[in-house]
């Protein structure tokens, strides 16, 4: 497409192209923007060093107008957007590329595999996270997606009120707080369960949390309440019947004395699983699977469209499919007591009306990042963002059932 | 746990860690083994740097032990495995580490992010190559996944049968070849689709394929055969209902003497909505969304766990998941047709049986890759080797329907 848009002159063409989901997936009732820090990192680096080039060549490109084009690419155009931690509905515009043509089409890959992934998983966070309540989540999954997609779950995971991550990489490059378990492993490694208990509490107190569940898991909270004391951190379940392996372990705690030992439950657990265990005495919830693929739905079905060209809007026609054109605003409009009644997308402007927020800010200008942070500050920012926009929601966004999205989006 | 074994002396025990799936998902028919060749790129650099150590110290770990066991620390153990591309079934034993105990638990999470991540990728897309039959299928899922998960699905689709990919990355590391296609920007960028088909002809050629349906797809196809001719190399279809929009563009194009121009089409398909297309005349598929998310299991659900401890088997007993003890041989079974009939899988030997094949090689000796390979040639042997696996399955493996692994794992 480059090659040819520069080949006849297209190329210059000034774009706008907007990203937008056409529809929440798995009947939820919103959707969380994640990614937006993520993609103002990449933005600079996103260039065509001499081994890409190369490669291109390799691979059958031999059109030198392109390959010294793309030498030359830099992304000189402007991006605004929805604040990361900020939710969207069905058509909200949570981000729009303006710039000229080849340049805003070279994004649309980078632009989307970031929002798709990293918005896909913060919105499966939420649930876990308002399922929950004001118990903590801690993610642990890891070792079930992509290595990379990985360190990026635990960032989203965090974005939205995960208290902790088992990616230590995630501490490094975002401050994720970190946190360890042990694993059956290590109980196995020893001659018995006394031994790896003594080990684990020789080198990192009796504030730490044993896994009781690798023999009997009532003889396994003996031994720790016997080894740590009751003053134990914690017990770690991660098999069986968690409702009613939970009540008995908190009954048999109490009766070691151990009554302020925390118990952590994990074992596939997703929303559902979580909203279950709301009645059993559980202090807090490692999550792995469900989380790192999004809890059935691992990618958030965003699209990049061109929507305005020389400021003509432009949108598909043919059957299926279909697109509004022209850039748009959005605010989120709420009622006099703050409670978020609607999404108003319109290709015009929004008349300014009390309750209501303006969605769509300033994050690059003519190339550069508007407020550029570090990736901890960004993020750290984006869960304060979160955090407000969550809060505005009626109480009926957090109920887990299929429904439809609980904001409408209006045109206006 | 590395730091309380390395405290308590259980850090250096011999162990043996089995990777393996305790089912396959979906109600799948057989597996693909997909990252090997991954896993063996990355083991070398998975070394602890100042900036990690930084970091660890950082987030709060201060044990001094730990961070020089950690500074000096580079696998030395063994590792062996179903050669990449090979199929599993429940139990099968994918990967097996054995080292001692701190360099073996260290390598769990890089292990499994890479195998349950690619596995899950070529086992959805073995099975779209299968309901394609000899039909080319095209990987461009890219924007729909993770950036960096994207290159590895991009090589997960090519090791099962994918023809080419949209990564282009995926070309410059793997030589998965690459191929483009234009999208409704590219139309919606110009005055009328005329000058869009112009304009890319004029660079790509008449070979080219163009994307119809911006508009109408009648006309679309009229004015493609228009500008590129009759030996217009192909036609895009991304929208509507798949299977009448290609008979009638079948009918059309051959009217128009367009008979060799191909048919591809593309639009959220997925196994099932290829098999739906087999009675259409579609000459190739495009893959997205779905082939990156694994078809409904974006994680192979494999696990890492300690099955032997200086030559004891081990496993946990408690309720819940059970793991059999002790380091596994595994041979497939073949009727004198070469037709697979079993896995079998076993503590001990496997006494030597006309039409056994050992599934499990050496991958790695006292910490050295055994068979060093450029990545693209490990992923071509990768290739030729799932071609041969897959040849040997009964052909009840390739219906789509869900039913039990169409080999049994037996123990023998």
């Amino acid at each position: 497409m480059v090659a040819a848009a520069l080949a006849d002159g297209t190329a210059d063409r000034d774009c706008v192209f907007e990203v937008f989901a056409r529809r929440l997936r798995q009947g939820r009732r919103y959707g969380v923007v994640g990614g937006t820090g993520r993609l103002l990192e990449a933005l600079p680096r996103f260039r065509f060093g001499d081994g890409e080039l190369a490669a291109l060549r390799a691979q059958g490109l031999t059109d030198r107008r392109l390959l010294d084009w793309l030498a030359d690419f830099r992304f000189s155009g402007d991006i605004d957007g929805y604040a990361e931690g900020d939710l969207y509905f069905p058509g909200s515009p949570v981000l729009t590329v303006r710039a000229p043509f080849a340049e805003g089409v070279l994004l649309e890959t980078l632009v989307l595999s970031v929002l798709n992934h990293d918005s896909a998983i913060a919105s499966a966070a939420a649930r876990m996270v308002s399922a929950a309540c004001e118990r903590p989540c801690i993610e642990m999954g890891s070792r079930r997606t992509h290595e990379e997609a990985a360190v990026a779950a635990a960032r989203a995971a965090h974005l939205v009120g995960f208290v902790s991550s088992s990616n230590l990489e995630a501490g490094r490059r975002y401050g994720v707080p970190t946190t360890g378990t042990s694993a059956h492993a290590f109980t196995l490694l020893h001659d018995d369960e006394r031994s790896a208990f003594e080990a684990q509490v020789a080198v990192l107190g009796k504030g730490t949390t044993l896994l009781v569940d690798t023999y009997d898991v009532e003889q396994g909270i003996r031994t720790a309440v016997d080894v740590a004391g009751p003053g134990l951190g914690g017990i770690r379940l991660d098999s069986g019947d968690l409702p009613t392996l939970a009540r008995r372990a908190r009954e048999l705690l109490d009766s070691l004395g151990a009554t302020r030992t925390r118990i952590i439950v994990t074992s596939d657990l997703d929303e559902y699983a979580i909203a279950g265990l709301m009645a059993a005495p559980v202090d807090g919830y490692g999550v792995g699977t469900s989380l790192v693929t999004g809890s059935g739905a691992p990618t958030a079905g965003m699209v990049y469209k061109l929507v305005e060209r020389d400021g003509v809007p432009v949108a598909k026609r043919s059957e299926g499919k279909h697109s509004v054109g022209g850039r748009k605003h959005a605010v989120r409009r709420h009622d006099t007591h703050g409670v978020a009644t609607a999404e108003v997308v319109t290709a015009g402007e929004v008349p300014a009306r009390d309750g209501d927020r303006d969605l769509v800010v300033p994050l690059v200008r003519g190339g550069e990042i508007c407020d550029p942070r570090s990736p901890a500050d960004a993020l750290t920012r984006a869960r304060a963002h979160h955090e407000r926009a969550r809060a505005a929601l009626p109480p009926e966004a957090f109920a887990l059932s299929r429904a439809e999205p609980v904001l409408e989006t209006v045109a206006q």
